[in-house]
């Protein structure tokens, strides 16, 4: 069974959809690496069971992708937010060549703070 | 029935989880401030299948945020892009004061321009 490495991305926004249980063996699948025989022997279910279970859940998260878009709106979002600390990366670094700059450098560094914090 | 207002914010974030049919009823009872007597008649339904249309989306819209939390999230979000953006403006005006601030001025508004762009 391919890997799809999108499915590890969309279990982070959308994880919460599922039901406990269908997380935790999506999340041993592709967060922890584990093979569908060593989920089967922890969970006691078979392998096919867990290879079903997995589908599902796949089908889940993408089907709330296209739905709500998160990832993509996030992606934007992220974009966004790099640059915005480029810009106060480059300001804050021509400061430094003009005197009186205690207010841009702080100012600057808040912006870089605040842009750290909301990252996903 | 009281209308409950978050609903109308939920609505704009996990509507996508709805059916057609129940977001369109939703969107007419909270957004357009259609009565149910009116959907009812617009819809051929009774008013209590209205009613009862309308209550199945609203708990399952504030299911999805118990789940997904996207209101709180972009809540922080948005308070951090506005603190991001009244900063770059308090640096538009202190810049103004000093000479050879031309980059200062197109910096910052590239940065208050983002803060706008990636607003909910």
């Amino acid at each position: 069974m391919p890997k799809n490495l999108e499915i590890s991305i969309l279990l982070d926004y959308y994880g919460g959809m599922l039901t406990d249980k269908q997380r935790e063996v999506v999340e041993w699948y592709y967060n922890e690496d584990l093979s569908l025989a060593e989920i089967a022997e922890h969970t006691g279910i078979t392998r096919q069971g867990v290879r079903d279970s997995i589908k599902r859940a796949e089908s889940q998260l993408l089907d709330c992708e296209s739905r709500l878009g998160l990832r993509c709106r996030f992606a934007k979002i992220q974009k966004a937010l790099d640059e915005i600390s480029e810009q106060a990366s480059y300001l804050q670094e021509e400061g430094t060549r003009t005197p009186g700059t205690q207010s841009l450098w702080k100012r600057t560094q808040r912006i870089i703070d605040l842009t750290d914090e909301i990252a996903w």
